[in-house]
């Protein structure tokens, strides 16, 4: 039996992603990955209580509880290390991680976003696509570096700007590939297709030996 | 019969987006402009002797000739306005065009750009494109503003950067879909269709009156 790569979630939102891996890992469709543990760094958010049924563990981490950025990441770090996490998904978690946070698992770290990287980084992305006046969006799996959405672009996908759209509906479209998206750009990785050199992604037909 | 929109076309390189739109002309799919007079700033761009058949004027104006920028536009305008130009298209023209000329046709100058803008404005799109490593390129026909690449978009289309790419391949998948993009562009403009709302491109589904 191939062994399953541990991922861990984290988040601040409402978490429609971690909805989406955790449906896709159901669904068989991310069949050689498992959640080892979801962690919040907000206790407001309904993400912890969101799969009810669900035995995957939920921790909330709460930054104003820490002295200082470097504390806040340790035990976010610890909590990563006592599940095992070999890849660590973010989806909606509102901080920039440090360069030792990130190199603690050697870079192991994915993002989404909504837009086609390098446009529109930051926050509010759908707003500034809207106030561009751009006519084709998308959405953008990445490798997280110490930047604001700077890091090796894994997967990407267009979707349309439509001449009504507000930042809801350009949002719900969008929304509605990265759910598609990320789990696929997760499977990649477990099945050790994503290959970084010169901080392109290459996708491998064949994981190499 | 309605009246056909006059166009000025200025480029500095071989002229397939002209020989793009003079095609699309001829075949019926942009049946209500017409080409007024071809302009290049290269004497030695086989774009002037690229259409033997056709009876369009075609004129070289070289910057060299001319002691600064703002007499090498006026020739420009001059040039323009002899053959009653409405819309400048740019095609492959390697300048930027001051306020000054922008405004002598009010802002009714286009420009198709081998990107996604506002990514990878500017020389060699294609590289700056291969070399960040995105996965999703395109390309955009914009209204033209005094900066680089910046004005408001008209028509994006996306297209893949495949994981052999280089920069003729991708050039190539590109340039494929300007051909395409820049005559529907110009269309919806001589159609009236085009409305520029805070920087926003409205494709209207008939002109306003």
């Amino acid at each position: 039996m191939p062994t399953k790569t541990v991922l861990g979630i984290i988040l601040s939102g409402r978490g429609s992603n971690m909805q989406a891996i955790v449906d896709a890992i159901s669904a068989g469709r991310l069949a050689n990955a498992k959640v080892g543990v979801i962690i919040s760094d907000n206790p407001n958010a309904n993400a912890l209580t969101r799969i009810p049924a669900s035995d995957i563990p939920r921790v909330c981490i709460e930054r104003e509880n820490f002295k200082d950025k470097a504390s806040f990441e340790k035990a976010l770090i610890k909590e990563l290390r006592i599940h095992h996490v070999e890849l660590v998904v973010l989806a909606g978690f509102m901080r920039i991680l440090s360069a030792e946070f990130l190199n603690e698992f050697n870079g192991n770290v994915m993002n989404i976003h909504p837009s086609l990287l390098p446009a529109f980084s930051g926050l509010k992305a759908q707003e500034q696509t809207l106030n561009y006046g751009v006519k084709v969006s998308g959405c953008t799996v990445h490798f997280v570096d110490d930047g604001m959405d700077t890091g090796p672009v894994i997967l990407q996908q267009a979707v349309p700007v439509l001449e009504n759209d507000t930042v809801e509906s350009l949002s719900e479209r969008i929304l509605h590939v990265e759910h598609i998206l990320y789990p696929r750009a997760i499977s990649l990785f477990c099945e050790g297709r994503l290959k970084v050199v010169n901080r392109k992604v290459q996708i491998l037909e064949k994981p190499e030996k």
